[in-house]
């Protein structure tokens, strides 16, 4: 399919000119609104416009461009991911999941099919500049709400305040909110992660996106002189932290499915010869069935509280994530898997440890999710890359996809 | 012995009047020859005084009090401990040793015996302000030469210039060396550490001082995202550092007299849904074998390399100390331990895990050393405390470990 190939490089190439939108000088780093926003949107939208699609942006910064149906009735999908970054990110996280969708409708060359075609480019997604995620895709399922637009970043600016400060009207938000047309949402994104490169496999459908928990785990212990404390008199935070971080790693190692991460710890009073009183720790847990996850959940929590306790050790808990796994749609997964096989590709179906758009546009309509490999697993990072063959199936896939939904008779 | 009781009672006094010479009012906080000793060296002296010693101050800050033997060419015996602190330290660790000394001449109520007797302040033991520790110890036994004397304090001044500030002339430091008259030296110190308390008793013989290998480690993976990299492609390496710490506990649990501690741990990139790629932690490792000590070290650095090979983490080691272990004098040890016995106490022995004065001084005299329980093994903090019974037990042994040796015939 020579027209795809030669659009998968035109996909990239069109990722890196984005990537030089930024605050930060040789690296890329857009957040919510920021002023390189306008040179995104501008880009955009003068593709959108070459391919002959009509372009906004709505109160939340969302960019839309529109490929109208053959009839004026009809129907509308929407094909959108993210335009923000975070601090340092990479170029096609986000931003290339909107390439595609404005690609595809290059290649459909001026045909028009049964259903609208939205590409929607949302305008925050990561969460770095307010601690709220999605902010995006909330708008467009109406769920951008008072307490939202409240929010401040680090410098006292209120989410209303930067839409403002970008040049649109808050009080518009409603706008935003998709109409009772949807038929559904299709968001192309890189896996950021190493699972399709290790199975040497292009594409994945995502069947769902996992749940996640997350905790602050603390042990407490006594601290004392390192060198006049014998072993079997000493309370070592640490030692007991240790003896837990294996556990949560053999939890994770025998269920299947289940990723378990201690990512940061934290010692008190933290010197060479000073045994650890206090240790601070992060658990980050995941798994596409909620149950399984709890049950991790509950397992490495009585391990804690058991090695605790055998060691003269308290331990605390607080929960600050408890996000439910969310299912992707299982008639338009069907159709997004008829479409790969008959472009001829192997299906492969998985499931997204990371949060996704779809996850949250998934509660207002039905939504399928389509990953691409990424070389090196490397992702939110200056390295991070796509493979031209691969963007090349994922356009003949989606365009695949598109002619399923035409022939279902949207 | 009533006498020793009362005495107890006056020297546990005069060390929280002491602890009241303080840098930072509320805590005692007394780092080498800052404003406050001045008060300290004020009142020792005039306590010296009333007991009929001879005071003056060496060149390196140490007060020093002579009571004269009975006959003028008799020997020497130095009791001394230090007058510095760690910041917000207690009024015990160091000063109750001096504090001793004073009383065991008041003790002898005017006699005199067939030795001299040197009660030392030293000025410097901690390590804080200059990052050197045993700066008086080292002026007794000859060894503060010019490169000591030229290091700097965070402020940039130099042990010199403090030197010179405090109203002294480094230059002089030669004369502080003690002469070739030595008998040896004792020091009386709290525990600092939970054995005596463990074992309800109130004094121990220290026979020797551990040795101490200290080291930084890292090791070093893959930082890698928390929730799309499936457990098998993981390099994670916390996981392998947790690992690694169980088997340090393990091996110091297993190993009589062994001591190994990994006091602070930090984890990059540090955040709770991020895999980490660096840990970097310190080990200590202390045993009064240097050749415990060291095939310690060498089986705990093998584990680290097994594991990392194992993860496929790379492991690094930089040793920044490698003390060997100091033992007391037997001979003056013999006379110590007969000395408490027949007072009527257990003689027991024990090895410290703590650096002392002592270990500098016995490289030049024979040295020995009483340690005196500290409840709850707390020490280097304001809520150091000492028992009235221990101190008068204390009285007690040391009185006489005088008259053994005024007996032996110095």
């Amino acid at each position: 399919m020579q027209r795809a190939i030669s659009s998968a490089r035109d996909v990239i190439a069109r990722c890196q000119l984005l990537a030089k939108c930024t605050t930060e000088p040789g690296f890329t780093t857009r957040p919510f609104l920021a002023e390189p926003m306008h040179e995104v949107h501008a880009l955009l939208t003068s593709w959108m416009k070459d391919a002959g699609m009509t372009v906004s942006i709505d109160a939340a910064g969302n960019l839309r461009g529109c490929h109208a149906a053959s009839r004026p009735t009809a129907l509308r999908l929407f094909i959108g991911s993210h335009l923000d970054t975070v601090p340092r990110g990479g170029a096609y996280d986000g931003v290339l999941g909107v390439v595609l969708g404005v690609a595809l409708i290059e290649l459909l060359n001026g045909q028009h099919l049964n259903f609208n075609i939205e590409v929607i480019g949302f305008s925050e997604e990561e969460g770095f500049r307010f601690g709220v995620p999605f902010i995006g895709s909330r708008a467009l399922i109406g769920e951008l709400d008072e307490e939202l637009l409240g929010k401040r970043d680090a410098a006292g600016v209120r989410v209303a305040d930067a839409i403002r400060e970008f040049g649109l009207d808050p009080t518009r938000i409603g706008e935003a909110r998709a109409g009772t047309d949807a038929i559904g949402y299709f968001e192309f994104h890189i896996e950021q992660g190493p699972v399709l490169e290790d199975l040497r496999l292009q594409l994945a459908v995502v069947e769902a996106i996992a749940g996640q928990s997350r905790f602050s785990v603390s042990f407490r212990g006594q601290a004392n002189h390192a060198g006049t404390t014998p072993m079997r008199l000493r309370r070592d935070a640490l030692a007991g932290a240790a003896e837990w971080i294996c556990v949560v790693e053999k939890e994770a190692r025998s269920t299947s499915g289940l990723v378990a991460t201690v990512g940061r710890v934290d010692t008190e009073p933290g010197a060479g010869n000073v045994i650890p009183g206090l240790v601070r720790g992060t658990l980050d847990i995941r798994h596409v069935e909620n149950g399984e996850r709890k049950a991790a959940v509950q397992r490495v929590r009585q391990a804690a509280e058991v090695i605790a306790a055998s060691r003269g050790l308290s331990v605390s808990w607080e929960q600050y994530l408890d996000q439910p796994a969310v299912l992707m749609d299982a008639s338009l997964t069907q159709v997004l898997e008829r479409a790969i096989a008959r472009s001829g590709y192997p299906v492969h179906r998985m499931t997204s440890g990371a949060g996704h758009d779809a996850m949250i546009v998934a509660r207002r309509m039905p939504a399928a999710m389509l990953f691409l490999r990424s070389p090196a697993g490397i992702s939110h990072h200056t390295a991070e890359t796509v493979l031209e063959d691969d963007v090349a199936a994922a356009l003949t896939a989606g365009l695949g996809f598109l002619k399923e939904i035409e022939a279902r008779g949207a």
